[in-house]
């Protein structure tokens, strides 16, 4: 089974996981995926400790982590369970992240699927303005 | 003056703001950044009306729209109001993306910096596993 985990500063997560019920519905994304808010004041590395030991009970599991932002302390403490085999850490969390991992239904997520998903990822990272609009027309949309 | 609105489904764009002032404080971000969320059974292009008259109103302030996801329904009606000069468009919202625009101070985005801006912003886009950890070794960190 694979277990998705958005991790965030905050709501940021919450309201990640809220948005993409929204677009998806509930029923559609599965029970398989939360939400971890770190909280003024708490440590991000009490959350990894419990997870570790989640993680060595379920070592048939695959564990994804979703975190907010590289170099961040919920980001920093979350590389910790990388030593883990089941577990893979993506940084710099979306939307379209987010659907990519949703929809990924291969049983596991290799090293090499995992970096090819992140060029899927930043194609979605676009910028446009009155010029790129005017350039790029009705084709874009 | 440069006004940043972070725009997304549901309670997504809250959570950001309310996150990146937990990282940086809300003295620091500012009052010139804001959050839209699309409701359930709203309307995005209601919202695009009222942003027009305001933008009109106000052609030497620069309005960035940062969208939740490329093609969705908020991307796409705030797609129209890039007819305007002074407004400039990202998908794929995320911390680094929120970042990279806050601490962005040069009086004006041009197109050439908004385009260099993705970049930046991509590079924060990241996976690893147990396989990449024991790659990278400690010098990611």
């Amino acid at each position: 089974m694979r277990k998705i985990i958005l991790a965030s500063h905050g709501d940021l997560s919450k309201g990640m996981l809220g948005a993409v019920k929204m677009i998806i519905g509930s029923s559609e994304l599965g029970s398989n995926i939360d939400a971890y808010s770190l909280e003024i004041g708490k440590n991000p590395y009490d959350y990894v400790e419990k997870m570790k030991e989640e993680i060595k009970k379920n070592p048939n599991d695959e564990y994804i982590f979703i975190s907010d932002i590289k170099g961040g302390s919920v980001h920093t403490a979350l590389t910790q369970l990388c030593v883990y085999k089941n577990v893979k850490l993506f940084s710099g969390m979306n939307m379209n992240m987010v659907f990519e991992l949703v929809f990924y239904k291969e049983k596991t997520l290799t090293t090499e699927n995992g970096f090819r998903l992140l060029d899927e990822i930043k194609n979605g990272i676009t910028f446009m303005d009155s010029q790129s609009f005017i350039l790029q027309g009705s084709d874009e949309f």
